[in-house]
């Protein structure tokens, strides 16, 4: 039975593979969690099951919490007339990552970046609502972009030819600037430690100013000199600021900015295996380019007076959430925080043998099980036996890997408790909760493993219920 | 200054008009609100300000409603190998409507449909988990995709080049056929009553199943006899179930399925000043071919063994997500239900030109505004007076039409109450509530209009809070 599953299993694979469209995990990435995701076409993720679950959720997630911030939350088109990428520049730098193809005679792109659109918005708003559109102007968007890679090039989730952007721009006046890259940053400080539940200290973070080479202002750096001192006083400023306030260090690079802006980036060092390795997170990068080619500073201008300066900003707390997302399960072995996790509950029926127990058993499990589903949560069943249970315990630990376990034997039911154990982020373990259940034995259990919501509640005022029988992961 | 504003706002306008990227509203769809969306490329829909709360806040309520009901929740791929297309024959027969470019040697296309994803998922499912994956097996995604149409023939949202479907596919054994399409129609009926708060009445709805013409089994309908048979039965069993348990009529075209499978439509009867039109709402559509093409069949019988027969069901409740927006404004004159109406509370301030009476209207005004915010919910402020109070609410009416309009003058002070006007869409009218305040102003406001969230409660679980300070748009 096991070969002819074999079997039929290898048929489909074979047919997928022989389709170049291959829905399969990728082996090269560690510790990449095929739940997740899969590819169809190189270097374009599918995500199903749990990918789905992940991606709904997140997305969710972060248009509340920037919402909450301020952000006004868009959605912008995959396809443009090309002419977009002209005027912003694309075609003629950028034109080798794009793709583009042809609607009767006119030239399309698929998008490749966000921000044109974001721009186009922007001005959209000032002609429309004049002195009554706020600065800054925020504006937040999961960007779905494509970008074409050598399909040497491409690396599991880590390099990918689609990807999704927590992306962002800031409009600000010149004196708000500092502000702004300060609140990005908290933003992105919050998302860490709210919803991945990392840990951002001194320790493990830096700073770097990517900054001009002041020489090559005009030539290689475009843009004014003002222009160009302003923002990275701003920067150096907000770098100052964060030192203050939570300790961070900042470096600076001088000659590093991209031709266009200097930028700040945050580093998160982190040890694996004995290894220290450089995880890139947030990014905040002042743009002089765009708004010429838009024509931005004549139209804030003309709306706000002459002597208005603004500074157009990129941000990503994230990046790409396809590149974050295998990072984060390499860095945490496979553990996707509770609200994110496709497999949220894991309930563990261990049998004895006993007909009359084990119905006892299987009736608490399953109760647990659809309480648990009705409130809103992803769960599944796992039926075992004493014998085999640490072996079914190490398969789920080893693959899917639940955010919560609950385990159901015969002392449970005949003493009238569960034993839940959810991963605990901060302690890198588990911890074992005895908990006695009353008439509905799923809330006791929600009641006992709350403060996984906290962060994710404290973020986005609410955490996401997108519930599934997940039985068949487990 | 008027006149100056004028000349930014075209200036603008032009530039975007020249780059045929137009920023702009459509105004050939009847009462089709600009504030919902705008066109960058001919066809391609943007959305942003309202229609970003609007798409976000749907999306949400749609992932968690099909997950609620067992569906799984994917997000599948843009772009893909056209390989994949020729598996599904769409490049065969749908190639004019496909976009087509090439990855290095590899043809690549933007997807047209999200079916063959859907069946891969299945398919790479089954392999997977083998009986362990639960018939019928279902799987909803709100899915981008992207179809080619004569320039021509563009028209409005009603038809786009760029649009989302509320997709879901259901594999079920043949045997639980009725069940799966009965259920389709009251996942339709719920969101439409308790999301769209339209009635579906039998003076409304009719339901209209497309059959084959039997002499022409085997030549112009593909599949065989007994899947015909088999499915058209079904359809209409379900149709008999509809009408026992709702009253709803139905009524056979024979000859008029899709050469590939029978359907079932749902049409409703609308009257709009005297001229009466059909609405098609949601569909359920057999599918004889992509199982077939993609070897489910076989797959199915492998797994679950050789006597089971199983049916692909494709179905949509709202169809695209675009083109419901377009028709739904018309037919409600604009008006969105609170948990998607991008203004979801205007707080009008009433003054009287007593400058400490003033004051305190704006404090209250400020202070509503501020928690509504706080509270998750898009408001905005209304300055005006009470010789402009008439003009100011006729244009908020004739333009962005919040949920509930809030006015603060100075009885309310006074007396310590607010005017809290909701739109009723079941009495196509607002009706006037006098609520009366305490501490938390904001908190009695939400109190008095919380009936407005019980549709989206029971379908989602929960009701959106994508917030914004939207006064802008007032």
């Amino acid at each position: 039975m096991q070969k002819e599953n074999e079997k039929i299993a290898k048929t489909h694979m074979d047919y997928a593979y022989e389709l170049d469209l291959v829905i399969k995990p990728d082996s090269r990435v560690p510790l990449f969690d095929r739940e997740y995701a899969a590819f169809s076409g190189a270097g374009v993720p599918l995500f199903s099951l749990g990918g789905g679950y992940y991606r709904y959720a997140l997305i969710d997630i972060l248009a509340r919490f920037h919402a909450k911030r301020g952000y006004f939350i868009a959605e912008t088109p995959i396809i443009a007339s090309s002419y977009l990428y002209q005027v912003s520049g694309h075609i003629e730098f950028f034109r080798q990552n794009m793709f583009l193809f042809k609607i009767e005679d006119h030239d399309f792109a698929i998008k490749p970046m966000n921000c044109p659109y974001h721009i186009l918005v922007f001005l959209s708003h000032l002609a429309r609502f004049r002195q009554k559109v706020a600065l800054p102007f925020k504006i937040f968007e999961a960007g779905r972009v494509h970008r074409y890679e050598p399909s040497g090039s491409l690396y599991g989730l880590l390099r990918v030819r689609a990807f999704t952007q927590d992306d962002a721009h800031i409009i600000t006046p010149e004196e708000k600037a500092v502000e702004s890259l300060v609140s990005v940053f908290e933003e992105m400080k919050l998302l860490m430690e709210k919803l991945f539940l990392m840990k951002l200290d001194p320790e493990s973070i830096t700073l770097r100013l990517s900054l001009s080479d002041k020489e090559k202002i005009g030539t290689e750096f475009m843009g004014t000199r003002r222009e160009w001192e302003t923002a990275e006083a701003a920067l150096e400023e907000a770098a100052k600021t964060l030192k203050d306030k939570y300790g961070f260090n900042y470096f600076k690079e001088e000659g590093e900015a991209a031709f266009y802006g200097p930028k700040i980036d945050v580093i998160m060092r982190v040890e694996e295996s004995g290894i220290e390795k450089e995880w890139q997170l947030g990014t905040a990068q002042f743009d002089f380019n765009l708004p010429r080619r838009f024509k931005v500073y004549g139209a804030v201008r003309e709306i706000y007076g002459e002597e208005t300066n603004i500074f157009i900003i990129h941000r990503a707390l994230m990046g790409s959430l396809e590149r974050f997302l295998s990072v984060y399960l390499d860095y945490t072995k496979g553990r996707m925080p509770f609200p994110l996790s496709p497999v949220q509950f894991a309930v563990v029926a261990i049998k004895i043998g006993d007909p009359e127990i084990d119905e006892k058993i299987a009736g608490l499990v399953k109760r647990i099980h659809k309480g648990l589903l009705a409130e809103g949560y992803r769960t599944g069943i796992v039926e075992t036996t004493k014998t085999s249970l640490s072996g079914d315990v190490r398969r789920i630990e080893s693959t899917i890997k639940p955010a919560v376990t609950i385990y159901v034997g015969a002392r449970e039911v005949k003493e009238g408790f569960v034993t839940v154990r959810p991963y605990i982020h901060e302690k890198k373990r588990r911890i074992s909760q005895k908990v006695n259940i009353g008439d509905n034995p799923h809330l006791d259990v929600i009641n006992a493993i709350k403060s996984l919501e906290d962060g994710v509640l404290e973020l986005a005022g609410y955490s996401p219920r997108i519930p599934g029988d997940v039985s068949h992961l487990l």
